[in-house]
Parts: C-alpha cells; sequence; structure tokens
C-alpha cells in the first residue's frame, strides 16, 4: 500500500480552505465536535478560521477498563449535552473518513441530543466501502482530499519532522 | 512586546523532548488531560511517544449562553470523572502557563475527583507574576521552555503557515 506523508502546513491549509468552503456553504456552525483524538488537531486549526468553539468526544477500540472493543466506544462524551448540543448547529471534524465506522457511530450518537443541523468536515476521504452511509439528513459534508485508500502518515505521528517533510508531496 | 513565532515542527519536537523527560522522571502517567483548545495540540503530538490516552476539559472565558465571564469557567468536562480521573495518574497538558489561572482552576477541579496524581506539562512558562501558586502537591512539572512575559505566536493561529516559518527562530 502506498504511503502519503502529509506536513503540518498542509494539513493547516487545507483546514483553511475547508474553513473557507465551510462559510461559502451558507451552513452556519455554532460549534465544532471534535472525534479524538485524530480530529483535535485539524479542529484546532479550523477554530483560527471559524473563530467557534470546540467541544471534543473521545472515541476508541478499548473501553475505560482497557478491554479492546469491537465497535467504537465512547472514551468521553459532553458532559452536558443537552446544553450543549440541543438544537446547535454542529460541525463534527475528524481527520479521515476510513471505513466511516467512527463518523458514523458519533452522528447517530450526536442525533439524540437533537442538534439544529450536524455537518461533517474531514481532512480525507478515503474512496473505499463504507461501514455506514451518510444518512439523508445530512446536508453538508466537507472534504479536504478524496485519496485511494493509501496509508496517510499524519505528521503527528511522525519520530522526525525533517523526514516527515522530505517525503511529504 | 516582542512577538515569538514557532512553527509547527519545533512544537513537535518540543512534545517528543517533554515526552522523554517524563518517561525518565519515574511519574509514568496513566493518562493527558488536554486544557481546550491550547492543550489540544500538544497533547495530541505527545500522544505519539507517550502512547496514552486523551481526555479533554474545555475552559474558556465565556459561559455556554456565550456571557463574558471574569474567571475561567467550564465549557466542557468529563462526563464520567470518577470512572476517568480517580485513583489515575494524570498529565495536565496546556500550551502556556501565563498567569496561570486557567491551569490552577483545572488543577483545583481535577483534584476533586481524587486522582492519584497530577503532573503538569506545558510548552512554555512565562516568567511572570502568577495567580496560582503551584500546590505543594505537585511533584512533577514538565516545560518546554522558559520565556520572558512575550507575546508567543502560536501556529495554529496562523493566517499564513509560510510567513509564520520565515518569521520563527
Amino acid at each position: 500500500m502506498e504511503k502519503i506523508y502529509i506536513t503540518y502546513n498542509q494539513i493547516h491549509n487545507t483546514m483553511k480552505d475547508l474553513s473557507e468552503q465551510v462559510k461559502a456553504s451558507g451552513f452556519n456552525p455554532d460549534l465544532m465536535v471534535a472525534i479524538g483524538t485524530g480530529g483535535f488537531i485539524p479542529a484546532r486549526m479550523a477554530k483560527t478560521f471559524l473563530n467557534i468553539p470546540i467541544l471534543t468526544v473521545g472515541i476508541a477500540y478499548y473501553d475505560l477498563d482497557d478491554n479492546p472493543t469491537e465497535k467504537p466506544t465512547i472514551t468521553q462524551w459532553m458532559d452536558q449535552p443537552d446544553k450543549q448540543i440541543r438544537g446547535k448547529k454542529v460541525l463534527l471534524v475528524d481527520e479521515v473518513d476510513d471505513t466511516r465506522a467512527t463518523i458514523g457511530f458519533c452522528l447517530d450518537e450526536l442525533k439524540k441530543h437533537e442538534p439544529a443541523e450536524i455537518a461533517i468536515c474531514v481532512i480525507h476521504n478515503k474512496k473505499k466501502k463504507k461501514k455506514h452511509e451518510i444518512p439523508d439528513w445530512i446536508n453538508h459534508y466537507f472534504i479536504g482530499e478524496n485519496l485511494q485508500d493509501e496509508w496517510i502518515c499524519y505528521p503527528w505521528d511522525a519520530e522526525d519532522t525533517d523526514m516527515q517533510d522530505k517525503l511529504s508531496r
């Protein structure tokens, strides 16, 4: 599988472009929900351009007792979801739409808190078989770049930043 | 006031160094608590080297109804703090120790959940008058760099990443 190396600056600029797309779309989010931990960095970058608060959710494939789980498991959720989500326009941010298992799970969970609307924003979407359809109540799905099913090496996983920059496109 | 420009790669490398310091200290954190939104990016960088989960707390100087507040206000907290914090060794991560108001507030709030221990980790500490003392029950305080009371321009706030790189040391 081909590896694609991405730098922090490239992602920062993608989040700047995506923020412009969000603004141009007419969807006017009240807040972001960043899916942890992959969504933390892109959401914070986008905050500079969208100037809205960030809430986070932690999703992992292990539970709070450290047992591995097959399905996405909540490691952290909002503490006051009715106050924080109900009636709000939410921009759900993650780094990648891979199998869409995590994003699909988060959409279903967030929907329970009755937001006014949810839109999705990812740096990368992989063109591959997905475990979830995008629900028909989603009007906006913002994608920085569509990729094949490649191995994306994000800068935050790099041991050596100089090497990461060198290997990037 | 002098402005200091920092690149993403510089911060990534600082978080790598800080992670080595944490490991060398004998303090063996179970998890990080990232103070949002400034702690999101450094915590995610450190995760690569520490390989522990990240919980987040949101602290702002406005409340959930968007009214400005003088004191730090919680915009998000853990949803299951007893399960998530009690008995755990917590590494509290933020970008900067400025007046220490936010960090001091978080220490007090986290302490209520009876963690086994809390250590602090920041990219930058400013040498200036603080609003909180470091409590005597804190054994470890990891600092990437001590600065005077300068204006730190973090890369995530940059409009233009090329300019940020050029202006950095």
